[in-house]
């Protein structure tokens, strides 16, 4: 009957108390509601959507329906990075380490990649004998030894978002700022921290397609955090083309270890400068950005931050000698180019089309059930606004199932546009959400 | 997967395709669509409504999920009547026997009351041993024996829609015109009907409160009924105030008897006769209107509706004898008044109000498992309009459980408006839709 009333007040757009919302997520995640009403509910949110209030309210009932992790007793600032996901995105296992190494402890609970985009564990997994399923108590002990650890989340931890986002990939409620924000937060609350940065990414290859939406998204989560007295920035950020060179797991982690090596490309350098500097900001390290940026530069300089990597792969069980020998990475059998097929500018990279053109080569999951390969995927050696030649490569495909190359070679082409005229290089930084 | 992107078509307010309604509706049938799955898309069509090729699309589905009634071997035009619920409403009672002893084939499939609204099957179950519970065949045959039966839901008539209310009723998601509509017409059309008279209540008493909404849903039943190649007319009526006198089942049974006896309440004859006429019309029996009402008239002065329903009452296994002698009907031990307070006019006889006080005398269900007193309920001498004098009787309670009676006496008699300055009775018959 109550949870009727409830879902009835939602539909017809009234404000639902701390108390219904509360109550609501707690027997829906100890099964005492259903989940045809859940999705009833859900459904309903999605079209009335939540205030600031009952947002807060329900990333507390989330935050709350599992354990949450204590990390009182480390001494250091605890301050983690999100993403709200992308293409190429391997910034985070840039920042984990850069951040660790500067004196931040960084808790860093990550996802998998569905779809076209990428995620961070796969990444992570790609290097042999990494482990991302850590108890709380051995995540504990890796962040006492290296400052940062990255895993996936655990059953402890906040389950009623694991419940509820079960439900909502199947309902066609997914696509809810609220719940979105809410999904986010509660998990990331429940890591003990004290600052979050947000990495909110708007264009083709993001989860928010326009700017406007990723802007609200990015303020619904600021505001939560502000309402559970956490310090939250959200940086928007371009995601129309890929984000750096590489798309693929092995692939990304050299990518990574280049970067650390001082040899990165230019957009990842600078959408993983911007975060640490945030990071180390709100953890109180620098007083202003200027200098935080200067700190992250000097970290990768002196090589604290490759070796805090090779620290971290080596505590969770990854063999560190890949730091120095790519080999050690899954190598993929099979390679094909795609050229510019006339002199002009690089218009275009779709990042949604080649995410799923990388997916498809294997090196992203169909369903959340797929297996994926960790060699497979595609290195771009041209970014929006550089000159190509005829005939000049713009990328190379990688992939052990060779018959698959045909087909993603003309994905790959497509999502590729050549301009005869000079193109602007888009802004990668777009707004900072305080 | 395909239920998921019905579910998003739906919410992001496209039309569904044919295929998509009956898929859905089939395998939701069968089980092989979950409830929360049909909860979120029956909440995104409350937000987003059907069109009118939809809504017929999903009356087919309903109607096809289980067997239908083929009365093609009945050479008598298949004309039925369905109200959308009221309180007092006995119509149905007048209109079955008054209709088939006309001439037509009157397949009546009736609902139980809930709430403050009341329902054709207790109301006749309230004379000794009438059977509602009959199998599609023992229908067909009483149908050729009598020329009207009046059951209940069977289990083999549109099994979809059971299953669509029972969700509905606790995902919030009742309240829809085109969910109501082709729960309506779905289970109508499985009567094998070739004309339909439906009466849309209007009014505090009515599902429907405003004339705006009663004939957004009226329009939409109408228009199924076009698209299935039946006649089916509307008529708008008013439910402010109770129709007839009495609100109980064995009371109405006697209000009824006395209707067919020629000594029934005006707005009780008003409606069942421009019903009734209406189904003449579409069945063919009369040319016009005007004739129609002739010929109900008739029916009931000659006796010959009295006698059809002694007629059916004995076919459907009842006591026929309490036709004439209303003591073999079930009897309250206990009675009160409520008298008028002060010299004036009746303003208001709250419909809503008297159906749920004579629910609470035991008349009808708070819940669908609760257990009804067929002698249980409430008889007006007032209608609105009326003058009283200070003293004079409004209305009698009549109840088994005495204890109930004080706080029903209050709530009907703050359900009873008086006023000092004349009153002009409200319209009946608001509207024809054809």
């Amino acid at each position: 009957m109550e949870a009727a009333r409830t879902i009835r007040r939602k539909r017809d757009g009234h404000r639902l108390e701390r108390d219904e919302i509360l109550g609501f997520v707690s027997d829906y995640t100890r099964g005492e509601i259903p989940d045809y009403q859940a999705s009833a509910l859900l459904m309903a949110v999605y079209f009335r959507g939540l205030d600031a209030r009952e947002t807060a309210d329900l990333t507390d009932a989330i935050l709350h329906s599992g354990q949450t992790v204590d990390l009182s007793d480390f001494p250091e600032p605890k301050v983690d990075k999100h993403s709200t996901g992308g293409v190429g995105d391997k910034a985070s296992l840039i920042i984990a380490p850069a951040a660790a190494a500067a004196g931040l402890l960084v808790p860093m609970i990550s996802g998998r990649g569905l779809g076209h985009t990428g995620g961070t564990l796969d990444k992570l997994e790609s290097i042999p004998g990494f482990r991302t399923r850590l108890t709380i108590s051995e995540f504990r002990q890796a962040l006492g030894r290296t400052g940062a650890a990255l895993i996936g989340q655990t059953d402890e931890l906040a389950p009623a978002d694991r419940k509820l986002y079960a439900l909502r990939d199947v309902t066609g409620t997914v696509e809810s700022i609220p719940l979105i924000s809410a999904s986010i937060m509660g998990k990331k609350l429940a890591e003990g921290i004290d600052a979050l940065v947000l990495d909110v990414k708007a264009g083709s290859g993001a989860f928010m397609k326009k700017l406007d939406a990723a802007r609200e998204l990015a303020r619904s989560m600021v505001a939560i955090g502000t309402a559970f007295g956490r310090r939250v920035n959200a940086l928007l950020t371009d995601m129309n083309q890929p984000l750096g060179c590489a798309v693929g797991n092995s692939l990304e982690v050299i990518e990574v270890l280049e970067t650390l090596k001082g040899r990165g490309p230019r957009s990842l350098i600078e959408v993983s400068r911007e975060l640490t500097a945030l990071m180390f900001l709100l953890g109180g390290l620098e007083a202003n950005l200027e200098d935080a940026r200067v700190r992250f530069d000097q970290v990768l300089s002196s090589g604290a931050a490759l070796g805090k990597f090779a620290e971290i792969v080596a505590e969770q069980g990854g063999d560190p000698a890949v730091v120095g020998d790519y080999a050690r990475l899954p190598q993929a059998h099979y390679q094909d180019s795609v050229v510019a097929w006339h002199e002009g500018y690089i218009s275009r990279l779709d990042a949604e089309a080649l995410g799923y053109a990388s997916m498809r080569l294997g090196a992203g999951r169909e369903r959340l059930d797929s297996i994926i390969d960790p060699a497979a995927g595609l290195v771009f050696e041209k970014s929006i606004g550089d000159p190509v030649q005829a005939g000049e490569r713009v990328c190379v495909l990688y992939a052990n199932d060779r018959s698959r190359l045909p087909e993603v070679h003309a994905a790959v082409r497509a999502a590729i546009g050549i301009s005869p005229e000079p193109v602007q290089p888009p802004r990668l930084i777009l707004e900072l959400i305080t």
